[in-house]
């Protein structure tokens, strides 16, 4: 047990004693013995981060574990094994995400379900997925340990593919579960088809239907995840209590000048795309950054053409991308994108084409979820704030089968998809006990 | 003989009875009976369009004929036949450039010098170097035709692989005639050695010193040539009176913020790479036009990494390139926006790396050869202005053998390396007849 363990510990019981919030609760909800095992999951973190970890590295290393790849195949193998270990049953579905059931009092409930993702991007980080999957191991063993029986039946998950790397299939494992089977079997990535790369995770492609889960198979979707945002570690808050998953639009814009010679073409006589382009740039950060409120707005992508440094940019394509928890929101940014474009067209003598090119919904976290968050935060002593998630989870997909919450815990500098990413060890050990406290929260609901 | 030359033809004659600049003038030199043959001219930029011409194409769709293929090779027999048709004995050096030579009438004089190239870009244009190259033989005619002789022997040259699409090599031969031997023979190109590809055009890469001239081999080198800008074109002057060949300075920069998140990553907390290149795309372009001058600036070559939609630029590398004939103009531009960079730095939290690249001097026009080219513009009644080469020509190489002279006809809207360069017929052959007339002038200095 940590320091932090030890101090929580002793806050909680005095909480529990005068606070009549946790009186009148059920005797296993509000069980302050039940605890995730933080040197546990320390010791796990650091063993998972070998499959995947470049040759002769460290820790601080980082890993490459993309979905489907060998090193994917020898992670999910050691979770399964500590699942087993921990009398789990795990099994795979045919989508190749990874499922353990803990039997409730009433098995007619619906379970409560909850975990993360284990693969990762290239050269990544050992927290993004992998804290929230072995939290929620580390959850179910908890309450094995403490003799807690849920009224729920409890059920953890290891998503696959989460990461989207492979096939460029962002959240593929959980978007089966959630109804879209509609992925091509047939398309490759690295000369390898999705039927083989799911069968290479224990998954069936043939059988890919049975994956899916019909609105309502869950009482709930609980996710613990890294912020990989620097929001709580600036303000030195250990909890985010996520309000939802906000709604991403893209817009293709192609600026159009004329390619010249950089030479033999006087300032006075260009039509600079690059130039209109950077201008665009800039507007668009303007725009974001005038507005109050937590809207982000990047412009990521930007290929020139020719793209010499001695010819003028006669085309430049870039993608500026909006996120926030409001669609409304959005659409009134990118009008006011749209107005300072066609300005920029005008003193730039360039035409500015914006097209609409894709959207995410946004995903609202089901408010029972963020307030039962918030309570066991403060039953264990620990700092939170609600904020957005600006970055993609499972739990966006899982929203649209039953109530959703997801937990934060701090990113180091807000450093994610890197070797550096960093969040410590206390840190992912009071996300894990507030993923517990709110299984039991939920439960009750 | 077109309208214009019948027009240009009694104009001079005009100048010709009352200007005593004409007076004076020894007895070939004011012949105003030499007029390059406008008609043949235009006849042969036609046919010399089709080696290299798209399939199924017209004029209109311009020429791919880039240095050392098989429709150079075919371009360069054509133009040997007309030449070998002139009677000009054609041969070619040991670089694959192709020379004819007139005797004058006192061959112990060096020749005076002129000529261009017939190579081009891929997917370019009819004008940008033929025009030149061809006018050069129909300034030999005309003289023939018209039984002028000239002083100096007079020579005609197309220079090898101007444009250096292959091996990167721009002025390939003229760079050799000037005295430079250092490229790798073993260098390969699209698989094929240097050497071999000279020896395709009818070189000699084991003589290839032999092809060197010394200081004061020729009298002056001349070329026409079309601006490949815009300034004849927009102020309707008929010829430009080349005062040299700008420098070019060229520097790397590198942009260093930090990829993160394109999601979580609030605004206040990114380190943007693109925000900042964008901010010193403008900065190169502010400066370059905040001065009076010619002077230009481009950024023109760009690359953005990791260069995805959902992540914010960590790094972002760019080539500045400014063009002047005065190097310390060029030094002082630098030296602003090194200091605009210092200022985007602090604002924008990244760091900026300005290395200065590669650089080429100034060349600047004999004094002689623009007052020549002046004379001869106003005796055809042709409006003129000096500007300087914003592009380079082996007109910049040649001026370290000899006085260089350049004239300039006007280019449609200032565009070249494009199907769509355009220099009418009329402004071909006046520029071709001020070519004649410059020989003339500079064969009596």
């Amino acid at each position: 047990m940590s320091d932090w363990s030890r101090r929580g510990f002793l806050k909680t019981l005095g909480a529990a004693a005068v606070g009549p919030v946790i009186l009148g609760r059920s005797a296993f909800a509000q069980d302050p013995r039940a605890r995730v095992d933080a040197a546990a999951l320390r010791q796990r973190l650091d063993m998972l981060s070998t499959f995947g970890r470049p040759a002769g590295g460290t820790f601080a290393d980082g890993v490459s574990r993309v979905g489907y790849s060998d090193a994917d195949v020898a992670g999910r193998r050691y979770v399964i094994d500590l699942m087993q270990a921990a009398g789990l049953s795990p099994r795979v579905d045919p989508a190749g995400n990874i499922f353990g059931r803990r039997a409730g009092a009433d098995n007619s409930l619906p379970p409560i379900l909850f975990g993360s993702h284990i693969d990762s991007v290239p050269n990544g980080g050992n927290f993004d997925g992998d804290v929230g999957s072995l939290a929620a191991l580390g959850v179910l063993e908890a309450l094995t340990t403490a003799g807690v029986r849920t009224r729920h039946p409890l059920e953890m998950v290891v998503w696959a593919n989460e990461e989207g790397v492979a096939f460029g299939n962002v959240l593929a494992g959980s978007r089966v579960v959630a109804g879209d089977v509609s992925a091509d079997m047939n398309q490759l990535w690295n000369g390898v088809s999705r039927a083989d790369a799911i069968r290479k995770i224990g998954g069936d492609p043939a059988r890919i239907t049975e994956a899916v889960r019909p609105k309502g198979a869950h009482h709930c979707y609980l996710e613990l995840h890294i912020e990989q945002g620097a929001t709580l570690d600036r303000e030195e808050i250990a909890i985010g209590v996520v309000e939802g998953i906000v709604a991403i639009h893209r817009y293709e814009v192609t600026v159009s000048g004329v390619a010249n010679h950089a030479g033999s073409t006087a300032m006075a006589d260009r039509h600079d795309a690059l130039l209109a382009a950077s201008r665009l740039t800039i507007a668009v950060n303007d725009v974001i950054t005038g507005q109050s409120g937590r809207q982000v707005g990047t412009v990521g992508k930007l290929d020139v053409t020719p793209n010499a440094p001695n010819v003028i940019p006669g085309v430049v394509k870039l993608i500026v991308e909006l996120r926030d928890l409001s669609t409304d929101k959005l659409n009134t940014l990118a009008e006011m994108i749209r107005r300072r474009a066609a300005e920029i067209e005008q003193q730039s003598r360039t035409s500015i084409d914006i097209k609409f090119a894709n959207s995410t919904a946004p995903a609202n976290a089901a408010l029972e979820a963020q307030q039962a968050i918030e309570r066991v935060a403060k039953r264990l002593g620990l700092t939170n704030r609600r904020l957005p998630s600006g970055a993609v989870h499972d739990a966006q997909t899982m929203a649209q089968l039953s109530p959703m919450g997801m937990i934060f815990v701090p990113s180091s500098g807000g450093i994610s998809h890197s070797p550096r990413e960093l969040t410590n060890w206390d840190q992912c050990a009071q996300g894990a006990n507030v993923l517990l406290g709110t299984v039991l929260e939920m439960d009750r609901v």
